[in-house]
Formats: structure tokens, sequence, C-alpha cells
């Protein structure tokens, strides 16, 4: 008995060890240039404890969990208060499993997190198309004077990809220069997803990473996250851009942001987060 | 004054007594066999409490609480800690309404109640047939071992009612073994009710039983309850529903369950429960 | 430094003076005839503060707050427990704002608020009409005896309006007799927004004031209200109706109503609120 | 069983008839002069369903709600919006129960609601003493031009009462103005009951009434109030209080008020106000 | 990087290996027979992650949690709705532990689950004395017609300690019965824990094991509890108890029950729990 | 009408102008090396929203508000993610303040910005002494490898104030390092505020800041904080701290920091900190 791992809090079905796995699922945990409400740091760990509410079995996927090889490597351990080290970490990390050929599932954290986990894949992959869904143009130069910051997290992944590459979905909010700038350099679809799976048809065969915002979901559903704005879509149609995903060949690598439990009293919006999380490790685990 | 009762605390409009009256309204406060998060025992009375924020006129319908012979007999008063004897006292009260030739709506308390309600419905019409409205299948044969637990109602009232007898719809969670289950022993559509009017169509001359898990609904709109799916119906999709049972010429009793009024702070959950109780009530007050 | 006005609270952008300005925000935290669950008394401080959460430009309409002259006139002082006089002070600030020539965007409170609004409207123009969205009919002659009363604000309007004036629309909630007698004296869309757009067109060179009571929403997605009534309408069906208010000519106010931050922990429902009031700012602001 | 009241509910343990019963409880659901923060309408309702996780016996007065005649009168049912006409009603019933030799023991609501309680009980008892345990003065002579106020009810009371009669503990909030004139009119004790030994044994053999605002409570352990005023005693010096007034040999009639459970998410306050009222009862019940 | 355990999950500081450790803390997250409001079964693992807030180092006790030897052994993974089943395996991991030559401290769930392990204890300590500090009695014989009740577990216990083995402090709360027979078989004190240090003394040199239910202190500070039983001690009150466990020589485990942190919104009765586990560890840790 | 300005938003009965005061109040909303839960950047906006539930007269100090000048400043706007660079600002506008001969007081936000206060003060009056009342040493010389952290405030203070001039009280966490340091460098009293009042008698004719950590308060009556830590003083015991204070003939500023209303769903520490600001600045006001 003594030995027995008793207390070790992973995703749910998500048991099988490094080297088994085809798929790293893992927490970052920082909300530190959020500018309204803070919170996302608690995301992982509401995601993990509350996983147990779900089945490891996707009726939309027809697969399971437990029938792949995933590993849950834990929540990286940030520096506080040091933005440029805190990216740092999160490449390293997203470096070493993309190394070992495997893909990874990041879960913030606020958006800002993205921009180390996609220049990881972009470093292995330079014809890295990325799919974006999101509330926000996340387009700024800068946000406050601060060139590293969640409003400019796109912006900042276009500095390397250039133009061509990001295909934006669901965007609602952002200042009139981003929406001005974005007809430049992004591909973007205001208020809806109703090109994604004509893009995805383009998408095919090139390397595709997915960076979900969750806010883009209607805060009416999905309360739980730090800038709640109206007028999003439905959960349902979050699960079918997921089924239309299925039809890329090359996804290399996704990641989940935004849930803020602080604001999800009733746990829904952290089920919500719980399912998507399910749904993608099995979209990677192909 | 002395006598006056000032504070009987019934369902709005429900004045009528037991004898005046053609439907009984009445709770079962049991969670017992939650597994995950408790709660759905304080369900009924904060439905009793909340309703006083409906009008008893439903526009839907056309029809009014106050128009029909509806009794609220309150609570069944519950010994702790034993399923069977649970199970036991919400049979024999069920059996007493109905051969008082009365219908009844039952308001749970976790799913597994209704395995008492359906089963006094059987033994009183043989050719009872059940449309089963909920997130997830509970086929399953047994839970933890548990062959009387919320997961596997539908399977035990299965063990009575046998094959072609029982319609599931918006089903999308449970195991892969009972999907495939399903596929021989009931009518089970997955996600959506959009079948649902084309078996009510079969079902418009046999004795039916309605029962409702509220889990249905999507936990964005409807977080109230012990473990949220999501990717369910909206609720005027539930509406709809219950519009079209007013084809069914034979409903004999209907339950709605899974209210967990812990998980609704701002009472938008128990609300929809309570308009649901209202139109349920209505239907069976013909 | 010392007397820079540091903690001047407005809504977000609306930075001009009075003068500068065509339209007027101001706020009545009013909830004294609240039957049910009060609270609305604090809605326009919650939206002032949520109001940063949000972006001052409005992709749907392509305007920007900043661009147009608002000016955030602050709440009311209302005297307490005396609903007469909390409406003569209501009428009289509206007043003064007409004959100035601005527009206003009342916020509420509860929604008989709207009484003097709309009767300040009406004294400018005697050929006023009015929209009104909302769960409930509000076409009582009177609540438990009392005249004056949220429930009966419509009702109290078309005392001055006269037949022919009031356009309902996404009622879902009424007597019986408010039903009936909607048929005789006003337009009443039952459920939904479905013919806004063609009563739009006939009302698009007639001065219009338009009260939205934000219980038209369904409370799955808007829990934020004192009287949630399941069944309503999403935020994107608002959203879309707002767009569909850019072919009325002549709007010469209007109010948004009944938001309670109490019943909303998340923040969701004050964000909705907040879009609302942006929308509607840069729809009167023309 | 048809007849069966399943669903009466009062405060635990009073299920004796008015007839059978020397004490009445009941309650007063109105906050409609409360200007910061209103709820304590919702008082009454939750202190019967939360009464159930007390125990009917007191361990402090060794006496047993199910040994003593208390019969729980349920709710006044009182019109909105007009203060007058709902203070008559308390009135009306007030008398109607000391005019029956009973004694009562109610619940607000907002403190006003105790003026119509203590003049019933001055009419009977001309010599009527008062002791007054809270937080604030309540010696305004008006508040924002209303004579009728929750913050004027003592002075309100002296109105009839007269010098001498008033003793006022706890006491830690108020104008200047009010604590200077209390010099003259009332024996006031400022932040702690101290005295209250004291001036018991001055008070053993006269009338008296006692009133109880709950936020005489630090809000620290009674965060359930709508005024909470920081500095207050502990629950245990309450009950300490309670057992001191077993020394008085006339207490006509008590009250309890300013629970608000709207700000009690823990129903920690909530529980206290249930043990104070079976105290209370206790205390009454000779 | 790939085997590192990133997720593991224990109390701070707790890092130790089971053969290290000379103290075994573990979880028991059980809630079944619980009447009035469930949820320790969530308290554990809210234990667990709050527990990072605080240090490991005591300076009441001037240790340090990282200086001995201690194991946490998880959560007992326990079958569903079968009270009896529950208890049969907490009595045989409680016994696997003591048969290691470890002292143990569990931390419940409901304060029935303590049975086992004082059972456990008293077999091999046969002249074990329980200390028990509570808001209730606990010495039913049975709750509502069932032996086995969190009402009942002292009285159980009783069944095979016998007389003059159980000291009971801070007792406010019990049915009349109760109060009675524990004059003729317990050692209790009401209210308070005035007499424990007196008690300790008489106590020096046998084996002891000790019981708090956390709901002895006051709800007014501790909310998070299931029946919360106003007129508790203090925090400080507690941490002195434990500072006058000390001078107990034979301590042979403990146990800390009751917490439900669906009662504890803003974690600070979580917190207690947290210190009291710590201070209560490094008591055992000698 | 138009110029009057109806939403500036102060501290109740702050309503002078820089000029005519003698005390400024201001905010700093940052909390950007909390490491446990962020939130206190939010507790300036919630002070001065329910400062009105609050009267401006202080019975225990028997001043008022309105008799002395005091002006309101408002938050700074601070830059995100740049601490040193927020430190700068806090500073600034610290020195300014001080160098128009005014004193202030300061609410945070986190404990590290106290370091600019304390810093500014310094500067001005060489022999500053600070009271520093804390339940937390903050003596650590980093934090996870960052040296201006809120773990380290006091420490950094020391760097330029020195040996001797730092009077800690109410200290009960730390590491055991943090309190060996204390013991040469600063007087440090565990746990309470004893010797409070003689060290008072020691600084009454020096210069002497103080600085408050709301969580000394016991988060069992002060839950509204992101550390909380429990065994702290009561709300009494602070006020009778204050009350102390009044024999200091040189307090130069002060503040009060830690509040997170995240973590107060009732207002209750919310007023706490409302009624220490109050007290605070009559205190400052001589």
């Amino acid at each position: 008995m003594g030995n027995r791992p008793f207390n070790i809090n992973t995703f749910i079905g998500c048991e099988k060890s490094y080297d088994e796995s085809d798929v790293v699922l893992f927490g970052v945990p920082f909300d530190g240039t959020t500018s309204f409400r803070p919170g996302t740091r608690f995301a992982m760990q509401a995601i993990r404890n509350d996983s147990f509410g779900l089945e490891t079995y996707s009726p939309y996927l027809n697969k399971d969990i437990e029938d792949v090889g995933i590993y849950d490597g834990g929540d990286l351990e940030l520096p506080f208060g040091n933005t440029k080290k805190v990216l740092d970490e999160i490449l390293a990390y997203s470096q070493e499993v993309l190394r070992d050929n495997k893909k990874f599932l990041m879960v913030g954290g606020e958006h800002l997190v993205s921009l180390s986990t996609i220049k990881a894949a972009y470093e292995k992959y330079p014809n890295l198309h990325v799919i974006h869904i999101d509330a926000h143009t996340d387009l700024r130069d800068d946000y406050l004077g601060e060139k590293l910051s969640h409003a400019s997290v796109i912006r900042r992944s276009h500095d390397f990809l250039g133009d061509g590459r990001i295909f934006q979905f669901g965007i609602r909010s952002g200042m009139k220069e981003e929406f001005e700038w974005a007809k430049e350099h992004t591909y973007l679809e205001r208020f809806s997803l109703d090109t994604l799976q004509e893009k995805i048809q383009e998408l095919t065969d090139v390397p595709v990473y997915i960076t979900i915002d969750l806010d883009v979901l209607d805060p009416g559903v999905f309360p739980g996250t730090g800038t709640p704005e109206p007028g999003g879509i439905t959960y349902r149609e979050l699960l079918e851009a997921i089924k239309q995903f299925q039809s890329l060949n090359q996804i290399v690598a996704a990641d989940i942001v935004e849930l803020s439990p602080q604001y999800d009293p009733s746990g829904a919006s952290t089920a919500m987060a719980c399912k998507t999380v399910r749904e993608m490790l099995l979209t990677l685990a192909d």
C-alpha cells in the first residue's frame, strides 16, 4: 500500500506514461498581463477536478480517451511577475515535447501564453498555419505600452508567421484599427464560424496549430472568463467546429485558453472547458 | 384568524384539495446515489418558493393552473441512507395516487427515483411506453457495483418494460457499451430531439410515461444540475417538445428530475424547472 | 495635480460635456415596486464599472463611442419609498434633456421608471410610437391594488398614448386578461421578434421611443434579472433587433431596464447590458 | 392520505394550533424603506427552511420548543409600495394577538416594522419599556425627508413612549445629533451590552418589549444584513443577553429584525437568526 | 522530463514516501448519512489545493512540516450508497497504517467515518481514550431509525469503548435525552473548552485519540460546514486547545471532520481546516 | 444642469478639493506579484461604493469626515506587468502629496505597494518609524527569486530604514528564517497586539508611518483577502489599536492594504475596510 500513488491528479483517463503517449496535455497557470479580471491561473486545476464528471468516451468522435496514448504532464511552475521568463519556460517545454515527436494540447492561462506554443510549433513546422477561434482580434501592436499582452498575442505571432498564415473566426471585438489591419494580414471572419469549413478545406494538408480562446462562446452560456463579450457562439457550434477539424490531416498542436473558474460559480463553464479538452485530445490523438 | 393556514407552501396556484384534483404534484428529495455533486434533494423546495415569480397562465398552452384540478402533496419524508427503502416508499405513494385514478407529476431528486414511479405506472398500465429526455444514457447495468444507481435507472426500467418500450432523446453522454446496448433494446436519438415528433405519432394512443432529466438542457443555459454535460438543447427546444406532447392521448404520469439549486446562484435554472412543472401539470391536466 | 478629477466614473468613452453632446445617458436606481426580487437599483453603477471590459468601437455598427457626442449624466438621486415623487423627478429630468434638443438613453431600475421617460417623449412628440421589447406584457391595470407598478407600465403608457401606438415583441408571460386586452389595444408578438422588421418598416418616419426590458433575453443566458422568465431570445437575436433599428429615422429616446446585478455572480449579464447600452448609444447618436 | 397537509412550512417544532398556543410567531416580509441593500423580505422564509438544521431543545435554557405552546402564524401578506398601509396591517395583526392574551415574536423585515408591533404592545401596556439591541441609533427624526424610515423607528416609538422608557445597547453608528439627542431622551450604551444586566434589574417587574436588530452582531460573524457595521458583538454575547432576559417577569412581546439572506451565502447568519428565534420563543413561553 | 510527476497533489510539504514517514495523512470523502446539507465529500481536495496558501512552518509549535516524516496517502475510493462497506474500507486502511507502527490523521467527510478510525485505534490500544471536540453530542442511539449515522458516531464508539473513556468539549446541541445520557457515560463540557486542560492532565500517559468536528467553531467564523450551530468557539480557542494537546504523551491517531467547502465561498473555513491539519500533523509527528 | 458632476465617485464625505484638504486619500489597484489568489486591484472601488453604507461620524473618535479636510484623489492608473514602473509612479505621487505638506492614506492593492509610500515618507522624514500590523512577517529577502514581492515588502523597507525602526504586531505566519531574522532587526510581536500601547508610548514624538495589512484580522471575520491566515485578531481589537494611535503626535502617512472583494461575497470585509479607512482618515486629520 505504502507506495501506491493515491493522489496523482490527472485529467480523466490520461493515465499513460510520457513514453507511451503520442499527445501531451499540460497546463500554464499564468494570468499576469490580464487587465480586467484575473483568474485564468486557476483553470487547469479546475478542469482536472471537474473532468471526473465527464465520460472518457466521446459519442461525437466515437473514440475513448482510455484507448489512446495521452500523458497529463501537470502544470508548469512559473516565475512570478516576469512575463519574459514565463514565455521562455513555456517555449522550452513545448520544444521538448515536439522534439520527442509528440503533439501537445496546452491549457492556459491567458491568451498570451499561446505565443510560446505557437512559436515552438512554427520552429518545427515553418509552414505552420494557425486557426484562431476567439471573440477578440488580439491584433494590437501593444496594450498600454506593453508589446507582450493578451491583447496582442496574434499580432506577435504574425511577426514570425507573416501574412496568409492566420485564420480568425468568431471575432466580435477589437479596435477599429485592428479590424482594418486584419484586412491586409490575416483572414478574419466576424461574429461567426460560417466559413471555417471552407477554410479547413484549404488547410487539409499543411501543418496546423489550433488556438481556441473560450471567450468565443457567448458569455450567456460561458460566463467563466475574464472579459465576457456578448454575442458569441453556442457550445454546439464549437462542437461542430471540432468535428470539422477531423478533416485536417496535420494538426501539430493546439491550445485552449481563458477559462476563469472564478467567474463560474456553477461549474458549467468548467464543464465546457473539460469537454473541449476531451474532444481536442481525441482530435490530436489519431 | 387563529386557524387560517398562513404558511402552507404549494407550487403556485395548486390550491385544490386532493379530492378535487385530477393531478397530484409531489416531491422526492433524494440524492443518495449521486456520485459527483449532490444537491437535488433541495429541488422541490426551491421550485415551490420560486414558482411565485411565475404566472399561473401559460400562453403556450392557453391554460391556467387555477382552472384545473391540481393538488400539491408536498414532499415525501424519506429514510436516510437506505436506497431500497426510499424506492419502496416512492412506489407506495405512486401506487396510491394511481389507484385513486389520478395522474401525478413527480419532481426529484436524482434520476434513480423515477424507477419507482415508472414501476407504479407500469403495474397499472402494462402496455406502458416511456419517453426519456436526458443528456445521459442511464443504461449502465451497475455503477461502481451498485445496481440501483442514477446511472442505471433506465436499464433497471428496461428490466420490466422490455424492448420496444423506451424512447430516448437528447442523449449525448455514456459509455460506449451503453450506446451499443441501446441499439438492441431502446430507441435512442443522440444529441437532439429531432425525431421526437415522429415517435410521438407512433405513441398517440398507448399509455405513456414521460421522464425529463433537466440536464438534457445545455449547462450553459441550465447550470443548476449535478453533472453538467455541455452540448445540450435550449429551453425553447424543451418547450417545443412539451407542445408536441399535447398529441399524446394517454399520458399517465410524468417526472422532472435533477435540478440542483446549489449550482444555480442566480435562480435561472430553478425558474426553468418551475416553468417546466407548470407546462407539464397543464399537459397532464386535460 | 490637485484639481484633476481622478475619479469621475462614466460609461466607457462618454467623456464629452453636456453641451458638446447630442445624447445624454443617465441612470435611475429605483426598484421600489419590485414584488419578487429587488436589486435593479444597482444596475447603472455595475454597468459603468464593467463597461471598461468593453471596446468603444462597435464592429456591428462600425461606429465608435469616442467619435460621437455622449454625456454621462450620472444617476438621479431619488427620494425613498415615494413612487409618485420618484416618477416626477424622472419626468423633470427627461423633459429638461429633450427641451435642450438632445436625445437620451435612460438605464433603470425597474420597468416602472419608463413611464416618466415615455411621457416626457410623448409631450414633446405627440405622435410618439413605442417599441416595447420584453418577456412580460406589463399591461395590468393594477398590481395588488397599485396602479403604479412595474407590471402595469405599458398599460399606464397606453392611458395617454392610446391605441395603435404600442408595439410589443418577445412577450411570453402575463395573465390571460392581458393577452386578451392587447388584442384590442396594442400590437403584440408572442415569444419572438420575428415581425419586428416588418413593423419597423411601418414606423420609419414617425417619432419612436424604444424600451428594452432585458428580461426578454432567456434567463439561461441572462440570469441577472429579478423575474426570470424562461423561453426568451438569445443575445444575438437582440443584437439583430438593434441592427434593424438603424432603419428608424426618428428615434427620440430609449431605455434599457431590469438588469439586477445581484443575480449575476459571473458578470455576464452585466456585460450584455453594457454592450446593449453601447449599441443603443450609437443608434441614438446619428 | 389525500388530506394530510404534507407541506405546511413552520419553524421547527411550532406545530401547535393558535388556540393551544401562548406565543405566536409571525413574519413581516417588508424592506420597502431600506436605502442601502434590500433583502430582509426573504428572512422569515429562510429561517423556516433552515430551522430544520436546529434541535428543538435548548441546552442554554433547558427547555424544548415541543414542550411549550407556540403557533407559527406564517407571514403577513402586505400591499406593495405603501408604507403606511403596511404598518397598519402589522398593527392590526399584533393587536389581535395581544387581545387574545397571547404574546408574539415578530420576525422582520427591516426595522421599521417594529414601529407597529411596539405600538400594539404600548396600547395594551401603557407602562411599556423597550429594550433595543442594535448597531444603529435609529433616532433620526427623518431620513431623506421620510418620517417613516428604518433609520427613525426608535425615534418614532419615542413619540408615544416618551422619555425614560427606551434602553439601547450595542449602539455604534449614527449621526452626531442622534447621540446627542439620546442623552436627553433614552438610555444608550455605546458599543457593548455591558450594562444590560444592571438595567434589566430595574425592569424586572414592568412590561417589557424586546427588539433585536441582528446587525448588533459583528458583520464578521453575521454578514447577512443590509447595512453591515463592523465592531459589533459576538454571538455568544447575544446568547448571554438572552440568558439575562430570563430575569424579566413581564416580557410582553419581542421581535428580531434585519436578517438579509441575500448576503449570507453560507447560511451561517440564517442559522444565528434561527437560534435566536428559538431562544426568544422559549423566553416568551413561560 | 517525461517521467517527472508534475501533478501529484499533496498537502503542502507532505512529500515523504510512506516508508520514510511516521504519520500518514489520508482523506475520506464520504457524506452519505448527512441529513441536512451534504458536501463534506469535497473537503480533503479543497484542503490540499488551499494548503499552498499556508507556510509549512508553525510559529505556534516551532516545528516545520518539511522537517518531519509525513506521507499524504490521498483519498480512499469508496463504494457509493453502502454505508457498511464504506466503514469497512476505512477500518481496513486504518488498521494497516497502525499495523505498520505509524500514526494517522484522517480528514473527513462526515463525522460517522470516525467510527472506523476510532475502532482501529481501539483494537490496537484497548485502553484508548477519546477526546471529542464538537458542537453536537453525537450520542443518539439512532437517527431516523439508522444506527449508523453522523448523529450517533460517539454513541456507537461508546458501544465498544464503554464508560469513562470519552471526553466531550464544546457541546452545545443535542436532544435533551442525549445530555441526560452523557451524565452517566461520558465526560461532557457544554459550550466551551474550559476544562480541557484539566482533563488532559488526567490523560497524559494513556493512549488518546482526538476527534475534532470543525463545527465546534462558531459558524460566524467557520461557516463551511453542513450543520452550522451558532455560539461556538473562536479559532484562537481551537489553536489554544491544540497547544494543550502537546502535554499528551500518547496520541495514537486523530481526525478532523465536517468541513464542507460548498458553504465556504471565501475559502476562510478551508484555510482554518488547513491550519488545523498542519498543527495536528505536527502534534502527531513527535 | 449640464455641468453638474453627477457621478464623481468618492469615499463618503470626502468632497473637499485638493487645496482645501490636509489629508489625501488615494487608491493603488495593483496585485501583480500576488502568488496565491489575486483580486486586491478591486479594493478601492469596492470601498468607495460601499462607504455609503457608513456614517461620516465616528462615535469612537467623536469626529466627522465632513468636518475635516479630506480629498479623495481617486486611483492611480498603473502600467501593466511592470512592477518597477508601478512602484515608481506610486512613489512620485506620494512625494508630490508630501511636498505639498499634506498627509496621505493610501489604499492597496497588495502589500508591495507600501514600499513606495514608506519610501516617500522616509525621504521627507529620515527619522521615520513604521508600525506594521499584519498576519505575515513580509521579511523574505526574495520570493521565488523576486526581490520585489508582497512577501518581502518590510524586508525591502528595512533596506533603507535600518534596525530599530520597524514595529510589527499580530504576526502569525512566515518562514522560520524570517522569525529568526526579525529578532535582530525589528520589533516583532507574535499573534496579538498586546504590546502595541507600550510601543506607542516610545514613539509618541517621532514621525510614524502606519501600514495595516487587513489580513491581520482573523479570516473567520474578515474572509475578503487573498491569503487568509487563521488565528487573527477581531475587528474590535483593530478598532482598539486605532484608538491607541491617537497618542501618536506625528503620524505622517498610512496605508490599508490587501482587501480582496472577490472573496467577500457578503460585503462584510469591505465594510470593515471602509470603517478602517474612516477611522484612519480621522486619525490623520488632526
